[in-house]
């Protein structure tokens, strides 16, 4: 019994020459019932990496006895990835109007509110689950259908929700700028940290910002301690959402893109999708910070930069971060000055240029983070 | 008596050679006490008629016994200025990261719910304004000394609202993409309408979205609520800022600076800022809306526009806004297809090119507007 | 009788998702033998109005009888159409290397020479026409075949020329930045200057620079000379290419596209592609120039500039072509200047922003015009 | 005896603030008579590597005796290095027309000719030297000085070349993409190629395509031929340029910087400019090809790539050197395909980015190379 795959094409926006712009979407249909899985890979337009991920899963899957339903989004934002600016792929954010492609998805926080009103006490889990997925996929189709319409990214982004809204679990696939890997994990579902083989993770709370993780898991988690306030018992309706964060962007690595489809094999197998022998973790030193001691280190000056710090190693408060270079003072001792570390940390990515003005975005940085185990 | 004028320069960036990028500050000090005035240009680089109404201002001004102090700051982001993509000027946004260069000024409700608790029944609205004054200031300085550093837009921000802060009306030049004049109103301000010379007004509420005007206005209103509401009386601190958009970006017009000064001089002279024979606003139609009936037309096709309707026309619902060509259909009656108005509106704006992506901003409109008098 | 259109569409690239990007081939097929007519535009993807110019002899050619055959080529660089940075069209070259769209034609005079040898005195000139069309092609061929591959633009411009090789006339529409109308001619089909309703003409010698015009013209040229220098009589194949600049970048307006599709039908119904009643040029006052009168105005400083001359107008030496503000010298006198024309001169058209740095193409100008009748 | 460095700023440009842009231009004077030294780095600005090159030459060079001049102008194109699109350098091409910052310096056949019509048979070397030297910056002044004006990047070259003509020895510092450390070496100083470090070396032809180095030696190779082919003599005036490619763009590292500063010293030790010890070149293998061997590999398709071989790397004809995903195709064996070398060669830089369209410039490589020694 194999897994069948079947493909179509969503289009998501139109381009200047009034052409269709489509995404592929993946559809992995298990025998047995199961979660529902959705990943997509690539709405920042040079984060490509995670396209390889898809394509190594789609090769492991292919073999693999499958519970539920895996929906495979690879290259999900095919504006981003093809606006070329030089060499480089200007893939973060709409070029016509700066919006980050990753904040339009939706979420509104009086619209759960509601649904819980229409709740009632005895109403089995299950049967809130479906309600509220229907209601929620709804209250998408809605804002989509804005009488006065709505702008590019927001489109896209609410396209590619339509079809995670159905999931249990979903996965976004990102790259930093340089970076080493790292996963965004919402803190109700810290377990998850030990079931992926991520060296870093990151504990978020309760907070909606735009992006698809968040839009996926704070209706839930928002319904979840509304429904307990009022009924006074615990509700879990067992849907997460995480951003891995694999690597470097701007390239692709056949090999790195096998480890992390296995990582996260590992966790679907952890969580039922995937029938057969249980996938085990990799045993390996796991960190986590709670999002507050992710930190991001500004320039207060302008030159040009070399990352001494590598993502993923461990600096100690006052060593030396980046070394800069300042072109009009070379023949003195302030030709050259270095940069340290404020506090014991470790760099999850630097900046991509030698290059910078003031105001750049030089590290983020874990900071006070502790092992998990 | 004449006024005196004096320059300086201040520091607002650094650029990747490791060279301070700096702007213009002219003072134009009155021998008579009177209110301090802050008028900035092209925070959005390519938006520079403001730079022409700043130079027409201190022509005129020279002549002019002022009351008080007129604070001018032209071509305010140097960094905006200079980035060029093509022969355009990619102005609106930080190249590097799409951080829109009027989103970065500081507000922050708490820190004003905070200070009310300090006021007393019985402390004179003078005593209050300048201790909130400088309680303000004080947090923008805070803000800008975050041990972490902040971003290059925020930076830029804080830095020029220091200068803003210490006014007690703010003017902040801009202009729309191909565009009609309009003007920002703050509603609790909304007389303000009859004394500049702008056919349009929007007038907008109590809510902080980032931009200059807001962050004027937003904690004195602020204030003013909060203490009215604890002692049961009015407070007026007589605190305004305003976003005037002045026709088209990319476009410098010196006899068209001229008409938007005088339409600022009026304003002033009404304020008590000038001294001699006050002057009188134009007699004119003058149309006003809640900034909710201000509405955004986007696209859902893409293509190649005729922009119809210009910025000003009257357009009847059903009448033709835009017509669109279709370059795969034009042996049919696709080639062509037609966008109507959805109501009775007035464009105030539309994009600036004919090739517009889906989800683009086609016009923004007056709708349900009144006439003001 | 009608005449019967086919469209197809030619894939010229692929993009970064690996998708075929194609352009529509509208071909008009006459039922009497007749010229074979060439038709492309947007080949700089902001200069769209030749689309609509398209449009509109698509919808005048329905209802005439042509002989021969026209092939239209609209949005014929789907790349460059796409790239926006900020609200504008980043379509004069390609965002990765700078490359100009319309410099990768094919051309090489030795080839030429090595053609004119195979000739015999007494071969027949449609004979030899025949000839060096299949042979002129072949060479396309086997460019577009080179072993190493070829860049994006080379591909684009070698895959059009390819439709373009067959043409007898080919026009390839574009648009100047702020512009009035203006077309290049080859020197050796001057009589053309009266053919067209252009007001101005630019007469060109027969030397290749890499454009379409040039690309088809200088082989045909060439060829010519070198065989009248041989056998000592004239040859004349009767194959010319005209770049047409038909106004403003960024704009489409329909009426306008009437306007010049109607000045085109004329010059087709000149060179007996349209049969029925023939079409007069307008008359109207027609100025050429030689190429080297034709003058770009570069500035040697950097500022905002106000473009006081507009495309069309006549200018006598000494007036003010613009004027330019200085935003850190606005107390002063020096804080506005003006340029002046540096002889009796008339603008094609000027850089579409106020904002220039130093070296900026600020105007390009007719000089030592004479009128042609 | 210490060597005096002295510093200035030349003014090369004006940006759209209308503030002057200057680079810093250091100078190392000798007690002792001997050879001009011109080196420059960053003209295109993403290029920053040469600027910590520039560095350690002088740290380096403050304890040496210099006979000469040694002239350093580190980042010597100011608008390049600050215009940022993402979070890269677009440094390559002038942002508003993309033209190469490295093609606008001056090269006229012609002025050669033209001058060599002047020199007497029995005129001594040097006395030719020093008139065509003076000659030639005479012309340089009289291109910057055209009446119209000129472009920013060729205003930009010339000044720099201003400096530059005056010097025996010309070093331009860049970096490819992601790149291995290859020089340009004129086919007439072959010998250059055993006396700096670089394992890979080009041999350029007498012909000029606009940059820097070309622009050095063209026209005194052309001169020297000239006069031998007229005076029946050999003529060696000993100007040399190089082009020196120093690993990859967007980085800057200070201890490689070190090691290609002793490179560089261990040339100008050869050549006679620094007193003291001579220094030898380092014992390694260096391969050589001629320019026409230097093959650039496009590709036909568009898509995701992995550079599977490395700059240096030794791949047989066969080898994979790249391999493709295909974002439509991940569920079939056409989701992936492998580019393979269509001969032996090395790969000295790819492109920098993951995702490509068709045409783009996968490797530049060595082809037909020779060990030198």
């Amino acid at each position: 019994m194999k897994t069948t795959i079947t493909k179509s094409h969503m289009v998501v926006a139109q381009n200047a020459s009034g052409r269709n712009m489509n995404v592929p979407v993946y559809r992995l249909q298990g025998e047995q019932p199961g979660p529902t899985v959705y990943i997509q890979s690539s709405i920042h337009g040079a984060e490509v990496q995670g396209n390889v991920v898809i394509y190594q899963l789609i090769q492991a899957l292919k073999t693999q006895v499958i519970a539920g339903e895996i929906i495979l989004v690879p290259n999900c934002n095919p504006v981003g990835t093809n606006i070329k600016a030089g060499e480089y792929t200007l893939g973060r954010f709409d070029p016509v109007n700066g919006t980050n492609w990753n904040r339009g998805y939706f979420y509104d926080k009086n619209k759960v509110l509601a649904f819980a009103e229409t709740v009632t006490p005895d109403e089995p889990a299950d049967a809130i689950r479906d309600r509220f997925r229907q209601y929620w996929a709804d209250c998408i189709t809605d804002k989509l259908s804005s009488p006065w319409g709505l702008g590019l990214a927001q489109q896209l982004n609410l396209k590619l929700q339509q079809l995670a809204v159905k999931a249990d679990i979903v996965l976004d696939l990102h790259n930093g700028p340089v970076s080493t890997r790292h996963i965004y994990i919402p803190e109700y579902a810290k377990e998850a940290a030990l079931q992926f083989n991520f060296p870093h993770c990151i504990f978020i709370p309760n907070q909606f910002a735009g992006a698809l993780d968040e839009a996926t898991f704070c209706p839930w988690w928002t319904l979840q301690d509304c429904l307990q306030a009022r009924f006074n018992k615990p509700y879990d309706f067992s849907v997460v959402g995480f951003t891995l964060e694999m690597g470097s962007q701007e390239v692709i690595q056949f090999s790195e893109g096998k480890v992390d489809s296995q990582s996260i094999l590992t966790y679907l197998s952890n969580k039922g999708c995937l029938l057969g022998e249980p996938l085990k973790p990799t045993v390996m030193q796991r960190l986590g910070v709670a999002l507050s001691d992710y930190k991001t280190l500004y320039t207060q000056w302008g030159g040009m930069v070399e990352y001494c710090a590598k993502p993923g190693d461990h600096v100690k408060k006052g060593e030396v971060l980046a070394r800069v270079l300042n072109i009009d003072e070379l023949d003195n001792p302030k030709g050259c000055f270095e940069v340290c570390a404020p506090c014991d940390l470790i760099p999850m990515l630097h900046f991509p240029s030698a290059s910078v003005l003031s105001g750049t975005q030089l590290y983020k940085v874990f900071t006070r983070y502790v092992s998990l185990s």
